[in-house]
Parts: C-alpha cells; structure tokens; sequence
C-alpha cells in the first residue's frame, strides 16, 4: 500500500509509492521510452492493459476492450496511489501519515502510435476532453477523493514513459498544496475586490495585449505575467467557470481549435518541444464558485530546473513573456 | 536590468533574466557541458573570469587574481541578478514589480578540473565552507539583501553548464517563498512546543534508526520522512544554530568529513549521480534564532520531475526513506 506522509516542517504531503518501488540498480537518469517496440497502448493490444474504465468507439454497440475504439481510459498499470481501501490517518511519533489512496487512470487519446496531441482531429480532441469529464464525474461520486488532477508529459524530457500520446488522471485523498495556495490566493482577491482574479487578468492582458497570444470567442492565451518557465502559455476561459467538468460541449470545442492552435504555435517556434499540460481546475467540494477560474497551463521543458529553484521554491526563467508572446502571436503555419 | 515579478494568485515570486535573454533558437534540452574544450576554471584561466571576490591562496603574500590559487570566488559571468541599483518597487495595473537586484557568485572549489567535490581533500573543503561563510559576512552588509543561497549542481542532468567543480551563491532582496515557508513551519511548531522541530527530528530519528545513515560527534545524516525524491538525504548539525555562517570552524571540520562520507556512499550505491546540494539557512535578518536549524539537503537526480508535480506542488517518491537509508548505511567503501 502506497502512503502519503506528511512533512513535519512545511507540511508537504508526498506521495511514497510502494508499487514503483525503486532499487538503486533500477534507476537510469534516462529511462527508455518504447520506441519501435511494443506498444500497449496500440491499436489492437487493448489486452495488454487494465480493463477499461470508459471508451469513445465508432459504434455504441461495441462491447468493452473491443478493438474498434477511438479513445480509452484504463488504470494505470503500475499506479502511485490504490483504488481500495480507507485512509487511516495515524500518527507515528511526531510524523503523520495515511493511506496512499486515490485512482490513477491513463486516457489514451488515439489509437495511432504515431499522432501527437495537436495531430488528432478537432472532432477527437473534444471526445478526449469529454473522456475528462466522464472521469471526473465518475469519480467525484467516492467520496474519500477530494481533488483530481489531470495531466499530460509529452516527450522524455517531460517525464513521458511511454511515447504514444496519452494523459493521465490522479485522484487525490487530499488537496495538493500548489492547488491550495491558488485557492487561497484566488479568495483572498476576491474577499478585498469581489472580482475572480483570472478574469482580472484576461481584463488586463486583453487591453495589454503584449503578453496576448491568441483568442477565440470562448478562451485567451496568454503568457503570464510572472512565469516559472520561458514559453509557459496559459489557456483561460473568458466567461467565469470554477471547474473544468462543468464546461458544455461548445466549450470543449473552442478549447479543441485553441488549443491544436497553440500546441501548433510552440512546436514551429521551439522546434516540437517536450512539454507538460495541466488543468488547473477547483476541488470536488468547491465545484461552484466565484472565486477560482480552471484553466490550463502548458510548460514547454526548455531548461533544467536546478539547485536554485528545489532550494529556494523560487525561479529564474530567461525569456521575459512579453518576448515568448510576441514569437508566438507571430507564428504563421 | 533583470526583473522580480510576482505571480498576482500565489504570490510567488520568479526572476526575469534579461542578461540571459533566450530566443527561441537558443534553446537545447541538453546543454552542452564543456568536456575537452576550453575550461574558464582551470588553473591558468584566471583572467577568463571577473576579478576575484575572494580567494583561499597557500601563501597570503600572493596578490589577487594571481595563479597560485585553491579556491576562487568570481562573480558569475551570466549572473541571473545585477549587483547595481535600488529596489524600486513598482505597481503595473494589478502586477507587481521590482529591480532583478542581488549577488550572483560562483565558488570554484578546486583548480583541478577533474576533481569532483568529494575527492578534494578535507582541508580543501573546510576552506570552501570557510569561503561561503566569508563571502556570506561580506554580502550580509548590504541591507538590500534578505537572503543568501548558496547551492551546486553537479552534472548535467542536474542543470550544470560547466563540468569543473563550482558552487553558486545568490543573494536575494527577497526572502524566497519555499524558504519563508520553512521558517514559518518552523516557528509555529517552536510556538507550539518551545522546541525547534529539526532537533525534534533528530531525536526521533537517532533513537528511531530507520532512517539514519550516520553520524559523528557534531552532525546526523538521515533521509528525511516525507522526501520529495529518492535517496534525497539531510546533513543536520546536532548542536542547535540557525545559521550556517554562524558555525566555527571545528563544525566545518566534521561537515567535510561526513559530507565526504555520504556523497562517497552515494556514488557507490547510485553510480555516481547528478545531484543538487543546497544549504538551507536563516535569513541575514533572523541570523540567530530558536527556531529555525541550518542543514544541508542533497537532492540526487534520479527520476524526472513532470506534469503531476508541476501542476500540484506533489511530488510521487518510488523510493521509501527507510531503504534508500538502509543501503547508504551499509554501504562500505
């Protein structure tokens, strides 16, 4: 059973998985991602994996696991966290820890090993985001979860372990601390101005416009004011949504032609970079709300993060935003 | 001039680096480290670098920047910060500013080029350490700065850009956030108890042995009982102080001996990893205190950091404290 334990100094809980559990001899700085090899997430090796959580296929007749399908949700094979079993808070001197429980799902976007994230049609794009939310309302029904994240690592450098494109879901017993300073952060704005602070940034940025990449009639893209990393590109609605789930279907369209957009615009500027995405989205208990606004934000892997930034939580990022803006507001196909 | 910048939801700030202004096109995953070519560090390159700030010489009639040295203390060539200027702390729309001052200094610990930190002799690392605590005494004279980190990274994978041995010092006009988060952890369990919560952990964890690699008379190494990455391992002072700068130079002895000791036993069990090093201390304002204990935390890079992390301050760790402890105790040369 994995656990989370908490620090005792700055209460960061961690997550120390059991499952992964990794000898010396087992570490490679790294690791092989499968390529020409065998693919489980391929067209046709639907056995290999898990049975399916939930699948978006040509026909609604088809059973599960059958091989017509377009998109497929499976638990992670060798997940960080367990499906089963209740939290057992304890005590263990001065230290604390739980139950590392929770659900780690993988959502295989395609069944082609070939195509990236941008490469897949709109059309499969929504679905993929869709398959999100299905997830999300699925699991918001245990409740012994209190958040879940979803997220994607493109490329070696990004920490993908395996190349064919998939993202991935984590459902947590407690709420991360990143998410939670942006909580914090977001009501404490809104306590002294009564406004969401995201739509006071797309007010600013919009009339700024020299950090504006892009927009469309539902979303900006922007590169934030004050970014840990060169090209961090947020994407944001422009109507104020708490959660992500609670989007409807001309939503997830607009984000599907966005997106391709934006994914399009870094790999002609940066040369196909490795990549993280996130949604940043409100915990399950606060789905409805004036105060946080979900978005996602996409970190291309440009630089190594170093002593620096583990020591001090601080970071020095080497192109201004307005620059990262100006190259990718420019991109022409 | 490079720039501060607050993030308007969290409130963290990150560094601007105009001196290090990236294009597009300037961007490689992998750095080159200099290997076989030309070696700004090496013994006889002196003049390749700004003058000397500091500077451990075998005979003290030797003028600075001179060739017979041991130690060097240079300002970075590229430094993330300007030394030069006030703060000037501004407003823009609903952003916050100020001027990307501080120090930024690299400690060349070795004129050999081949030396790794943990192969120069003891008497040469007692006079690193004497080095970053003097050029903590000259900076700390400067009121516009509030902190000084000080930290290496050894090898690519860990962000290094040269491969010659070298530390960075940073000074700060800011206290950064994950250190001010240490500090406030700190005092609220000092509130609590009346007790600092690193000699705490040092009581549980010497009578606990579990997570104990080894000890001599004046320092405990452990591997700490939530740690973010595997084999991340903590060197603590048993005798409380806050500060590194603070310690005399019997404390620097036994710190050379047993940072030797563990970065030996690392290589041996982890074939010779990059890794940071961070020195963790109090800031110039709060030098002595009942609460916060410097230590030092070394971080082996073993595992890539991606999106889960980035996107929620939650790190998954696939190896248990309690066995990375275990196969750095026995570990026998």
């Amino acid at each position: 059973m994995p656990e989370l334990r908490k620090d005792p100094i700055i209460g960061r809980w961690v997550i120390i998985s059991t499952e992964r559990g990794r000898r010396p001899m087992n570490f490679s700085v790294s690791p092989p991602v499968m390529q020409g090899g065998f693919c489980p997430f391929c067209y046709g090796n639907a056995e290999q994996t898990p049975p399916e959580l939930f699948a978006v296929r040509p026909s609604k007749d088809s059973p599960p696991n059958s091989p017509d399908w377009k998109i497929r949700v499976v638990p992670n094979k060798f997940p960080a966290l367990q499906i089963e079993g209740g939290q057992d808070k304890v005590g263990y001197g001065m230290f604390d820890k739980m139950n590392g429980i929770g659900a780690h799902e993988v959502i295989i976007e395609s069944p082609n090993h070939d195509a990236t994230l941008e490469q897949i049609s709109e059309h499969s794009l929504v679905d993929v985001f869709i398959s999100f939310r299905e997830r999300i309302l699925d699991l918001r029904n245990d409740k012994r979860f209190k958040y879940i994240l979803i997220f994607k690592n493109h490329g070696i450098e990004a920490g993908a372990s395996l190349e064919h494109t998939h993202s991935q879901l984590i459902a947590l017993p407690i709420i991360p601390n990143l998410v939670r300073e942006e909580l914090e952060g977001s009501l404490s704005h809104y306590k002294l101005k009564e406004r969401c602070v995201y739509c006071d940034i797309i007010r600013q940025e919009v009339s700024d416009k020299i950090r504006l990449v892009s927009e469309n009639s539902e979303f900006v893209v922007l590169s934030p004011y004050a970014p840990r990393f060169p090209f961090e590109t947020w994407i944001i609605p422009k109507t104020h949504s708490s959660s992500f789930e609670n989007a409807d279907k001309n939503i997830y369209i607009a984000l599907a032609k966005i997106l391709r957009d934006t994914l399009q615009r870094m790999n002609r500027i940066l040369n196909n970079p490795p990549y993280n995405l996130v949604i940043h989205t409100s915990p399950l208990e606060q789905q409805n709300n004036e105060y946080y606004h979900w978005h996602i934000e996409i970190m291309p892997k440009l630089t190594r993060v170093a002593g620096f930034e583990w020591g001090s939580g601080f970071y020095i990022n080497p192109t201004p935003p307005e620059e990262a803006a100006t190259y990718l507001r420019d991109s022409r196909p």
